[in-house]
């Protein structure tokens, strides 16, 4: 359509520096637009660490679930979902209404004006014109930098955009609800600071773990071990990325069960077949020594959390559900939780909630 | 998927006794999960009766209005649908809304994560980690079933399932408002114990008028006719369960016309074509004699309720809706307000609104 | 379907004269359902722009905001959409959350009793039975009329009908906003009396061009253009409707250019092909000389309005989105704001708003 004269801007603005980038997204020295792990320093995660488990706290009696639906009651969000999702839009949206926000939703393409034509610039326009606040999922990759970019850069009423995955690059916070379940599932056995991440499946598609990579430097004498066929394994720029940052890798191509021991956490991740028109057939690879079933449980640390951003397929046994040690439940939980508080700390109403 | 092992259990749950399996959805001597009509005895359809009345009075005022808003608004409710439907859901979310609950909702299984391989179960138990209430209309027979069994046997934050229809199975909420439809037309006729119930249409594959057949054991010297072509007639299990409680019915499968004069409540049902993908062609049948005409009317008692559980096609003359005895239209408001009483009966707030 | 009863009754409707059909969408004197821009008045138009300003105003705090959640808390809105919409649809579903009511949608047909053989009529009572207001849109024409006729006519709990886009025919609530922007637009520049109105694109099945045009007998020497090939231009209805109302008008089938610096107000549109199947091929068709270019903006005045009803397509270069004169994304804005104040004023509030 007509937006090659803001095509050609925003690929400048891609090839700033990543802090430059980054500070476009932050207003007053904060997060205001969260687009990419790459935003979330330590004192950020220990900041949503403690408000999310306040907003928990509160939510346990009606009266303080009462003062939480007055907390953004006069703020309305849309919630922009152009790819398949059950999760990450009912994590989000219980998240909105958990603090009094009101909601708006488009999920199918084929009910918005895209149909007619229209740019998925204006389109975002238009939705930033009746909310204070956008949470997207797009299945191109950049959809929510561009959004965040172009209100920030063009609208005399930029609000906050949050991604809620973008193509297979991020998935911000999916990676703040796995540092959250880590440190608490840690927070009696030393913290995270010093453990040993084991994740394991379609490490090159999945944004999830790639976003979680991107976390580690916030956090000392971690080692990541990634294990996949080589088909599936890690892309080059987040071994980069991890270098940088001084953490120490190991890739794994042969099986799971090598280096289950070893491991601390354990995140178990899908074949991402969706993006299989794009790459090939992934069906033709044999992932059957990167599943982990209850017979591998005597060989996981007794202290060990088990981990999946969900969906699943048979990745994990369902008879590991029981174990004490599978987190994926808690951590799918979590997930409305850090959102919630990510949104409350956007809006800057994060100490009405602390001081309640 | 990876269920096998939780569809064996669950085949040993469906071969317990009635009551057992009852039982399952009880907590503290009260209805939790309404699975199936079956559940509900007099003191409960009394009940509901009572408490739907009083919701409605309440409702007429601003400040009544306004009370019932805070009822339930620090609880949240899923609409998971995965057949389509407006009645059953608009019922069911405008019920959510009168309580002040906040509501999300999966309608088209394609935005969902079913699409990516998640099997139902894990789907479930997603919906459960963010909301305090699932109501669920799915085309699986005993889905709801199994969704309220399987909460409260693996989760440890079960939360109340309500079944919105499932499969060709049950509809209990649906006959929850038609005895109440029943019970609210007969009130100063003597009230329903006595009466005689004319059930019309595709009475086989209708889960309305299996639901509401199981209803029948609760209410003293009442008679049942079922007119229906034989290949449309009631199944066994209904006949078998009339004659455990002592009900009397007649079977008529000439013409509606026949039995008209007999009835004091005529229910009429339209041909679930739907589900003829299993059951084969049933375009080939005649049913054209079991339809209700304007022409029809003097033949059918000044008493009568006529009903419909709808939608409709041609089975009931558009012309009969300005009839007094056309308790339709009202039928289908009731849905509303027995569910929003349903609700919160399930969540143990009947009092707060029986004392206001 | 079984509705050719009422099909009759409706035509007898609709060939009453207009005073006629607009009174029954009049209650007590006032709008009840708003279903064609006829209905619109100097009077309500200038109520309209009034209230709409208020309610930005009062909205500004969180005070004034909260406020505004309790005018109808106690109201539930139903909005029916079976043609693809996101602006219209978001734009009424804030307004109604501005208002504190809540909301029910139907917006992709699939997933309503349509599929099940269920008539318009049918429906609309259904969707009556559950809420206290009913926005649709419909790619039939007169649909909305029908429902509110319908409703008037027949049930004992009529409710209003708000017409959000129906076929090729009206779009009101698009007109109001058009003439609030108009309005606010020449606020200080002698009010919209005595301007001149552009309009370009595709006049002949633009349905907001035609509501806009019938709202042209309310204003005092104002003129309009109409620039579109001969293919595109407006239908013979609406000219006789300005020729009865005294409104001046030009008709230019070369070029844009030519009346460009002639215009107050320029209100461009897009080629509407989603109506293609019906009308022809429109593509074969040349507008490239109805297209606004960042070019031509020297030769359009300085006082001059740009607006655009959206999506646009390449019509207006996206260059021209920072221009001062270009009003399009506030006139979308303003769409939610006045779409509010219709709901309050339909509901009988605004004396509440205005006294605040």
């Amino acid at each position: 359509m007509c937006t090659s004269y803001l095509d050609d801007k925003f690929v400048t603005f891609r090839n700033l520096p990543m802090e430059q980038r980054i500070s476009c997204f932050t207003k007053r020295g904060r997060v205001f637009d969260m687009i990419m792990s790459q935003q979330m320093d330590r004192q950020f995660i220990d900041d949503i660490y403690h408000l999310t488990n306040k907003l928990r706290h509160i939510s346990k009696s009606k009266a303080g679930y009462m003062f939480l639906q007055n907390i953004l009651a006069h703020k309305r969000a849309m919630l922009y979902f152009n790819q398949p999702s059950s999760r990450t839009f009912l994590s989000f949206h219980n998240a909105c209404h958990i603090l009094g926000m009101k909601t708006s939703e488009i999920r199918d393409p084929a009910l918005s004006s895209e149909v007619k034509g229209e740019s998925d610039d204006d389109g975002l326009r238009t939705f930033s014109s009746y909310t204070d606040l956008i949470i997207m999922r797009h299945s191109k990759s950049h959809m929510a930098e561009r959004a965040a970019w172009l209100l920030n850069t063009f609208s005399n009423r930029p609000i906050p955009i949050i991604n809620g995955g973008s193509g297979q690059d991020q998935h911000p916070t999916q990676s703040l609800l796995d540092i959250y379940t880590l440190q608490r599932s840690f927070n009696n056995k030393g913290g995270f600071d010093g453990k040993t991440l084991l994740m394991c499946g379609d490490l090159k598609r999945g944004r999830t773990v790639r976003s979680l990579s991107f976390l580690m430097r916030n956090f000392s004498d971690v080692k990541v071990i990634y294990a996949a066929p080589k088909a599936f394994q890690i892309r080059e720029d987040v071994l980069e990325a991890l270098e940088s940052y001084g953490v120490p890798y190991t890739i794994e191509t042969e099986s799971l069960q090598k280096v289950l021991p070893l491991a601390d956490a354990i995140y178990m991740t899908r074949i991402q077949d969706e993006h299989d028109r794009d790459h090939g057939d992934s069906g033709k690879i044999d992932i059957s020594k990167f599943k982990l079933k209850a017979s591998d449980m005597v060989n996981v640390k007794p202290t060990a959390a088990i981990m999946h951003p969900f969906p699943r397929r048979d990745e994990v046994d369902v008879e590991i559900d029981v174990d004490p040690r599978a987190m994926y439940w808690r951590q799918e939980r979590n997930g409305m939780w850090t959102r919630a508080a990510l949104i409350s700390y956007i809006f800057g109403v994060e100490h009405e909630i602390l001081n309640y």
